[in-house]
Parts: structure tokens; sequence; C-alpha cells
């Protein structure tokens, strides 16, 4: 087991919480502070003295006697929260965020801790939720869930990033350590694709006239349109931070969808007997 | 609150068994016969004398004493089961079914009942489960869900009509009635279209050589695709029962998957974020 004095969370919203809430209940730490953009958001942290000790009004005033720090906005604004924060570090500290995608945050946070003591290391815990905000943060939100830690070429990082599988670990996470580049690749297509193909299946179903559909569907349509509660303004940001690979999943989602096209057109009841027993198969080894 | 002396089943699958559970404790009926073709599945039924009051070996058997009978077999099997049963029913006997879909099986169930006491009323309960099998049935399987009841022309029918309606209720289903053109347009955009979008994101999944996406896969994943666990077989008859709406569904959905393209290829952000709220505001509305 590990212990760690004080650890800084930058961004309280579902994750960020969740994130304090488990550290603390299982221990790990001693302190933890919090800045988060929105007054709101910060008078809702205070509420929580048992998680939060400190409500901080700046990143830097967080961030500064922290140990271990996780960035927990929107991914686009993680790397400029890195750049705020690097100059007002403690030398050994480890910092890891939560974003959705990782080849550009890890860029261009390389650069900026770059020849610093102090270690950037890029996390991506696969456990959202389609609620929003610190209030619903949840100290088990991450247990049996996997969590994405990017690999370092720096071998001075491999302590950070032993530290910071190890904290996932410790939540209950399932790590796996891949490049930031095959991370976006894979998220592109277990995340963010089933998320915009939930979305454009809401859009049309809401676009039916003769009918109102909401009042109608069941438990099916339902689990497949759930991530599309989630939040717009996440989502904004992961889209245009992994445009290349989302592009590519798309388009190649979409080659299936015509091949699953013509095979019901052509009426192929082999063909579409395969495509079924296929789905089942891939979908029962989850 | 109404009674019915004797319930026939016919295929006792997840649906089967679990109308006829939610009768039996809901003190509906005094009876209950079942048929089901494979042995095996009769068999499972008299390992529940709760349930079954009788297992039958043939259809006719199960339906002769019964003055309510429910048509649980795939969709492609339900007018031949009807045409081989009508003979035998008794006059003031009403039939109805689970089929999801339900233009093809009520055209061809109002010919096989045309000039006859007996009448047959088109239902589809939106409440299936990944799971399959009698073994699987639940009493509650329909408390809460929508179930649609078709409408009929036939003024003779209409008590038919109620009592089919007044049993779904019975079972805490909101009952929607509409024809059955209407009702497989509706069902091939809620209900067949998600399965098959789900069964092409499984089929997707499954191509990637480079990593394991089963590994990896996270909760939003898992219920974009809940449905692909489905049985095949129920689905292969779905497909070819209600093609024409579900080949018009595919179609006008990929039409709404390109002009994401689109916005995703222009980083259009404002129409990207358009997308999103509008999704969002329908999916919060379920």
């Amino acid at each position: 087991m590990f212990f760690i004095k004080t650890i800084a969370v930058l961004g309280a919203g579902l994750l960020g919480g969740s994130i304090a809430k488990a550290a603390k209940a299982r221990g790990l730490c001693d302190r933890i502070s919090v800045w988060s953009r929105g007054e709101s958001t910060r008078a809702k942290c205070s509420l929580m003295p048992d998680v939060f000790d400190e409500i901080c009004d700046t990143p830097q005033q967080a961030a500064r006697e922290a140990d271990f720090i996780f960035l927990c906005t929107p991914t686009d604004n993680i790397p400029q929260l890195a750049n705020e924060i690097v100059d007002v570090l403690k030398p050994s500290v480890v910092v890891t965020d939560v974003g959705s995608v990782k080849a550009k945050i890890c860029a261009e946070c390389s650069k900026i801790f770059s020849g610093r003591d102090a270690k950037f290391i890029g996390s991506h815990p696969m456990a959202g939720s389609e609620k929003i905000g610190v209030n619903f943060s949840d100290e088990n939100l991450f247990a049996g869930r996997v969590c994405f830690v990017t690999d370092s070429q720096d071998a001075s990082a491999q302590d950070a990033h032993k530290l910071v599988s190890k904290f996932w670990n410790a939540l209950g996470m399932r790590v796996e350590t891949l490049s930031p580049e095959l991370h976006d690749e894979v998220v592109a297509k277990v995340s963010h694709l089933p998320h915009l193909l939930s979305g454009t299946l809401c859009n049309f179903a809401a676009s039916f006239e003769n009918f109102d559909l909401a009042n109608v569907v069941g438990p099916g349509f339902r689990d497949c349109t759930r991530v599309s509660s989630g939040s717009p303004a996440i989502w904004d940001s992961i889209v245009a931070d992994n445009r290349v690979e989302i592009l590519s999943a798309l388009c190649a989602y979409k080659a299936k969808l015509d091949s699953l096209i013509e095979i019901v057109k052509a009426e192929d009841a082999v063909r579409l007997a395969e495509f079924l027993r296929s789905a089942k198969t891939f979908r029962d080894r989850l």
C-alpha cells in the first residue's frame, strides 16, 4: 500500500469529486485541496468538509502544497491548466489527468514538464456517467473499471507511472498501459463512437413527426442512448481533441452499416444470421 | 378487475413464461395450459407446477379449453400457429400475440379469424430482455413498460380489444393503441434500428486487430450494445417481417450519420454543440 500526504483536485466535477471521495474513503491520503473554476462548484465543495480540506480560489493555491495532482477539467483546458501550475509545484510532485483523449494532452504536457522534476503521466479512467457535477460523485465510481495510463519514453518518469497506476489500482481499477496514440484510437472506437452513435439515434428519433417516440421507447432504446444525457460541454472538447480518430471510426462504422443495409436489402438470411451471431459472440465476451 | 378461467401460452420463452407467472401472481386466471415446440422447454415448464397447470404436446391441446390465448413464438411462426389452432377454439376466445412486428401478423391473422367468433388482437409488449428462455421469466418483466395493442376495424372485436388492453394494464403496462402499420414504423425506429446499430457496433469493435477492445470497454459501450446478446433466432424473423420499415430506418439513420460526419470533418463547433444538445434534450425526456 502507499500513502500520499496531500492530493490536489483541479476541477471538481463528477470525476474529480469521486477521486477525492475514493481517496479519503480508502485512507490513501492525509489532505485534499481542491480548486474549481465555478464559484458555485467551490461552494458545493465547501459543503463536503470530510472530503475537501481546503477550497482554493486559484489552481496555483491548490497545487502549491500537493504531492499528487489530478487535472479534472474538460480536455481542452488540461494543458493550459498544467501550464498555469507548473511553476509553483513541489519538485517531486506527480501530475495526472482524467481526460478521455491523450495524444494531444500528453504531447503538450510533455513540453510543459520538460526538464522539470515534476512529472506528468496521462490517465483516463473509463468510469464516466451521464450524471454531471460534484454532487453525484461516488467513492465507488471506479471500482471494477478499466483505467488507461499512458506509457512514457522518459526513464525518470517510471516512478511517477508506478504511483499513478498504483493509485488507480487502489481505487479498484484495472490499469492498461499504452501509448497516447493507441489510446486515442482505442477510445475513439469504444467510447467516442458509441457516444456519437447514441446522439445520432436520439436526433433521428426526435425528428419523427407522426408519433412522439419518447413516449414509447423500451429498455433497449434507453440503454442504447443513456450516454447521450452526458454533458455536451465535455464532448465538444473530446471531439475537437480526437477528431482524426473519431472521424476514422465514424467512417469505418458507416461502412459496416452499409454492408448491413445491403444484407437486409438482399434478404440474405444467411449473412444476417451471421451478422447477429457474431455481434452476440462479441457482446457475450464483455 | 377481471378474471379469466383458462389462459393458454403457446411458446414458452422469456415472454410466454413471464406472462404466465405475472397472470398467476396477480390472480388474473384460474388455470394456465402451455405448449412449446421444444421437448426440453416443455420439460422446464413441467418443473414450474405453480405456474403451468397443464403441459401439452400440441398447440391444439393447449388451446382447446382456453378463454384467452397468447401466441409467444418467433414472429414468423405466429400466423401459422394461429392457423393450426383456429378450428379447435371455443367461440368466445380472444387470441393475442407478443410479436414485435404487427402489419404482416395482423393481416394474416385477420384472414384466418375472418368470420369466426374467436377474435385476434395484436399485442407487442415492449419488455424484452437479452436473456433467453423460460428460466429467466419474471412476473415483473412488464411492470412500468409500454404495450402496443393494434386497433381493429372490426366493430365486433371491441370487447376483445378491451380485454387485451385490460390484461396488459393489469400487468402494470401502459397501453398504446395504434394501427399495425404505424406500429411497425414506430418499432422499426425505437427497437429494431437500435438493435441493428448495436450489432453493427459489436461487429465493428470485433474487427479491430491492434488491440482486444473487449478487454477495455466501459459502461457506455456495454449499455449501447446490451441488446446484442439477445437471441439471433428471434431477430432473423423480425428483420424478415419488418424489412421495409427497418430498411427505411437504417437509411434515414445513415443520412443523420452522414451529416454528423460532415460536422466533425468541418470542425463546426456550433453545429456539433447543437447536435449534442438536441440529443441530450430528447434523451432527458425519456
